[in-house]
């Protein structure tokens, strides 16, 4: 059967997209490699087979899946025998939760320091959308939201908190081993990683920069192997 | 066998504590009843006997368990039999950081709206201890605290939004019926509902106004049936 992952394209072949890098980690946690096929900003026609015009679209034989939370819910069903990507029916409830937290609180904290990279990573025929999607989000011109950088840096820190304490006594969030919940969190700074020169991390961060160092190990490298700044390594 | 929970005890028998509620509520859903002890802030000599000063502590026969975690883990290892606590090895680890999160930031931004309200809820012999230890927290008197309510009120407001948005899928962050994470979060709620008359809560949270609500009404309207305000029920 052939399994196609429809995610975001951007020039240098990098893949930024958080939501679609939730998908890739998901696939790989279920032993599963995908096609890739790059869908730039401007290409929302090409899934438009989905019945939605976003990535990350999973299709599997006959199955197409928008939506990365249902690509992970669909994964778990699809394929019970490999690796769960929740552990238990408690595990999907607050791994839905996590995800609540990461796209309402963690990247709402990340997307203005990344924004304005993101116009340069943006393939040159999409930067025009990019521009006009991102700028009203923003209330400011891209440019005037990256001279407030240090402010959008210093939110960032307590918002991690529970992040940091909770990977100061484990190895995951998950656990002994990562799990869905890892790959909702990590996938921002794996994002970060693709667009960022900077580490966005601070001195009090060190349990995670080994947990996202552990988690671009994993599965063979994947995370670590696509263009990215080196410097969040 | 005896079953004690020594629990933060306050004015006109009030029971504010966050995490001593977290242990009431866990307790329920294992179907045990304790034996409550109030103990005054001043007293913490009274549980020196768990090798530390804080309330809850848990006595189940010979078994002394402080600590609100280590209580939630200590009843579901020992009461396996009754309704799991966290339903499975990933909602355990997913509980844990839902607890961090609850600590270092929806009880950081409860709690300074509240500590001026619990200097009066305090027994009068607990007050002047409570000054000295709050005071130094929040870096001003509790009445230049109170002060600044209308700030720590509106900081509030987006910090919910990941439970605004499970909820609003969801009755409860555990799925259909709660368990540990739900009492976490709650416990806040009932902290606030103990110590505040206004209901902290905004036009937006109807749906973690119903969830409260649900939470109030289970085991036989425990956490409703204790002295309290009735604004936020």
């Amino acid at each position: 059967m052939s399994l196609v992952l429809y995610e975001r394209l951007c020039s240098d072949d990098r893949r930024p997209s958080p939501y679609c890098w939730r998908a890739r980690l998901a696939l790989a946690h279920k032993g599963l490699t995908p096609e890739l096929r790059g869908i730039k900003f401007t290409e929302a026609s090409k899934v438009a087979f989905s019945g939605q015009g976003k990535v990350p679209v999973l299709c599997d034989g006959e199955r197409t899946v928008p939506d990365s939370w249902a690509i992970a819910l669909y994964l778990e069903a699809a394929y019970p025998e490999a690796p769960s990507l929740f552990r238990g029916e408690g595990g999907q409830a607050l791994a839905r939760f996590i995800n609540h937290w990461v796209d309402s609180r963690l990247q709402k904290a990340i997307a203005p320091i990344l924004a304005p990279r993101m116009l340069a990573l943006a393939l040159p025929e999409d930067r025009a959308y990019y521009r006009e999607t991102r700028e009203p989000r923003y209330g400011c011109s891209l440019e005037e939201l990256a001279a407030q950088r240090d402010r959008h840096l210093a939110a960032l820190g307590p918002l991690l908190e529970p992040l940091r304490l909770r990977l100061a006594e484990s190895p995951y969030l998950c656990g002994e081993s990562p799990a869905y919940a890892d790959y909702l969190a990590f996938a921002e700074f794996q994002w970060a990683r693709c667009a960022e020169p900077d580490d966005l991390l601070g001195p009090d961060d060190d349990a995670i920069r080994a947990w996202r160092s552990r988690l671009l190990d994993r599965f063979d490298g994947l995370a670590r192997s696509v263009p990215a700044y080196d410097s969040a390594a």
